[in-house]
């Protein structure tokens, strides 16, 4: 360990003030280990810009002294891509307080926010003027713009909307070499040269620092329907979603559930109760949406189910009757991580494969896992219209003890390997970051492992932006 | 000039056969000049792969002889980015016999096409089971799914369904160093690190050869419906989009044409007529499309267009009564360009700024123009509702002879400059190939072709992929 960074926190100190190097252990404690407390890292300090000149200097400061930067957002992420190495020889770079809506166009349909501006804020920004940032997930009060775009988030309306690279527009970062990527301009097409804006995107902030990100709006709701189905098996629920699609354009959300993790959730979370009366192998969850306030979109969803009983696709549903019942049913597809964890231990793997192959993917894999580790319950609930469920495996009651340090890696290298054969991929929406590295380099064709190396070679030679991460 | 691409010629002609390799000058001869004319390159022989494997073999001896390959495929772009140099250093690597469309399913609303397949063949053979790739444009009879991937081919229905870089699912190209990238998986969602599909989308074959592509379709079209209008202004035509917008989403051609090219137009084209009786300064040709043969798309349209009338946005509108009235209104916005060079020597640009400020963009930038070069004349016409626009210069009546010679590049570096100004960019949709490098060059951000050429010489340190095209 060199007196580097020391010499960097002193240097960031003079030049940057006090509120932008916080070297309180205390307070930097709370941020270097990942949420779910798989990963414990370290820092001897917290970078925490208020501008892009601030965060210029910071990275140059870091090239100068060679110390390696973490950015990192509202530390949501699922792969620990923004929590820094244990040996405290990287230092945080907190993006939080860049944290202004610069700019809100409905007539560009266009937003300009900072890094550090939590989704959440945004969505409420936006809707006072009649629009919608349409891409929303669990982590919404405390994950932020940078994160999201710098992690290619997704979440439960990627459907109608595609991922945060559909989403964005364009990227203003600040790259290795210190200079400024300026990519805020909003243009709907511009043909100069490769994209810098969707290699950034998803990078994980391997190849530079976010700043800025001009998000795509869409007209906001004027009303929603939510329904829960219960259907006999996945095939049958993309079925249903075809369906709809074939007679709508206002499908966008469509969770899958099974009635394990249904049972598990009615099981562990109070206040939660069955939406259907008997009981279903499988479950969907849809919604439906319009902008247009003339359009009955209740009446929509129900004629279209109803049709859909009558034809023997789902085997019954229920139109939520008014918001309050609209947001118990989403908390039943939210809540399953949470039951999950009540009951025990869990292994997750968030993965996709093709659409079309799906339904029978989840079924084959969760019965080959089933068999090779006796007693162990695996299934699959989330995305099912975009290909990416989130592959759970659980002790069950049968299951030795310590089965997680035992079986754990062979469990997911089971999986992993049955994705890949599948053409699919082990990280739909997660990332890789430190925790899917090691299977990440596994599986990866060389080719693709050099070419990554290549490109962030050539943009980072110093290694300074996040080293450690999401390359293998 | 050394032996080395006789050499190479040599080997090819041994590993991969004689219809792979020709030689023959008039064979070659037509695809050595970009469709333009504009500029005239050489090749000793002209490689044409049938197979991925083949495209490898190419790649590996290019690198072995250091003699740089140049892609091409209907040789219908813009930019002549697939034209060789005039040296005949390079050697041309024609993809058209790489035309088999691998797979269609409806299923995954995914096909996937080779490189060298012709876009209209791909329309025809998706339309077979229902569906449609949206993309289009006037070359679709030559240009193909490489070359639209390769330069991130726009065209008229981008409103609604994007750019190719929307379109593309995935990619396998040929990487410099002889590896095969394979991203034809079509997965909807994929966090393995950096996107390499979408570094090579746009990249005009100067990091690989593209070689397949998978594209998303989506429901065929059941009914259109076509309109003329007369509007006061773009920024009126603009008005009547987010009009149209904020009732329907069945909106997904809208293009802005002036009374001038109009007038052009019915001078030149033979069988054309003016769809309105009275004059109007600008217009809007608007088309809706529905999936759903239950919709009366005509009806919507007509009523939604007579409410923008009532409204006061437009002067007066017609609808296509049938399907040869509406080729007939298409006939008249796509046949500009044609009629332009009917009528003298015309400077093209391919700008694009952010869609609210276009409207005043083209009022303003065709003032500053034709006041600054007297007896030009300067319009706009196109994708008004992605912010992109033909910025069309011609000579008029009152220029002096030789203007295109002698004033062409003082009113290309103003209109650039204007663009550039105004948060814009110098090649919405066309690229940059080797027409508008210099431009690229002198505008462009030196941190920003510092990355670029950062990358380029990452993934080509040999410099085989088409040197001298996009990366200044």
């Amino acid at each position: 360990m060199t007196d580097a960074p020391a010499k960097l926190i002193d240097r960031a100190a003079k030049t940057l003030g006090p509120r932008a190097v916080i070297t309180d252990p205390s307070e930097i404690e709370p941020w270097v280990s990942d949420w779910r407390g798989r990963v414990h890292g370290s820092s001897p300090a917290m970078l925490a810009p208020a501008s892009t000149e601030e965060v210029v200097e910071i990275v140059r400061l870091a090239a100068e002294y060679r110390v390696p930067l973490v950015p990192q957002g509202g530390n949501t992420g699922m792969a620990a891509g923004a929590t820094p190495p244990a040996d405290g020889s990287a230092i945080l770079l907190s993006m939080r307080r860049m944290n202004s809506i610069r700019s809100i166009s409905a007539d560009n349909r266009l937003a300009v926010a900072e890094a550090g501006v939590v989704l959440a804020t945004l969505h409420d920004a936006v809707h006072e003027v009649g629009m919608r940032f349409p891409l929303t997930l669990g982590a919404r009060g405390s994950c932020t713009i940078g994160g999201l775009t710098s992690t290619n988030a997704g979440g439960t309306q990627v459907l109608k909307f595609g991922t945060m690279r559909s989403l964005v527009a364009g990227v203003e970062a600040v790259l290795p070499d210190g200079s400024v990527h300026s990519g805020l301009s909003g243009l709907k097409k511009d043909n100069r040269g490769y994209s810098l804006d969707q290699l950034l995107i998803g990078a994980e902030g391997t190849l530079g620092v976010i700043t800025a990100v001009a998000l795509r709006l869409v007209p906001a709701i004027a009303a929603r329907a939510v329904a829960w189905t219960g259907v006999d098996s996945p095939a049958k629920a993309l079925e249903l979603l075809r369906f709809l699609e074939a007679r709508t354009q206002s499908v966008e959300g469509f969770e899958l559930v099974p009635q394990d993790s249904l049972d598990l959730v009615l099981k562990h979370v109070p206040g939660t109760r069955a939406p259907l009366s008997g009981e279903h192998p499988w479950h969907a969850l849809v919604e439906g949406t319009t902008a247009d306030p003339a359009v009955d979109i209740v009446a929509e969803l129900q004629s279209l189910l109803a049709a859909a009983l009558r034809q023997g696709i789902i085997g019954d549903a229920v139109i939520a009757a008014n918001e309050a019942q609209a947001e118990a049913f989403w908390k039943l597809r939210d809540t399953i991580s949470e039951a999950e964890r009540a009951e025990g231990q869990t292994l997750a793997h968030d993965i996709s494969v093709s659409v079309a192959d799906m339904p029978a993917f989840i079924v084959d894999a969760a019965a080959k896992v089933e068999a090779a580790f006796p007693g162990v319950v695996a299934t699959g609930f989330g995305h099912l219209g975009d290909g990416n469920i989130h592959f759970h495996v659980r002790a069950g009651s049968h299951a030795a003890p310590g089965w997680y340090d035992a079986e754990g890696e062979k469990i997911t290298h089971m999986v992993d390997d049955l994705v890949t054969a599948a053409g699919g991929s082990i990280s739909a929406e997660h990332g890789i970051g430190q925790l899917k590295r090691a299977e990440f380099a596994r599986l990866a064709p060389p080719a693709r492992i050099h070419a990554l190396r290549a490109i962030k070679h050539a943009l980072d030679p110093l290694g300074i932006m996040n080293p450690g991460k999401l390359v293998p």
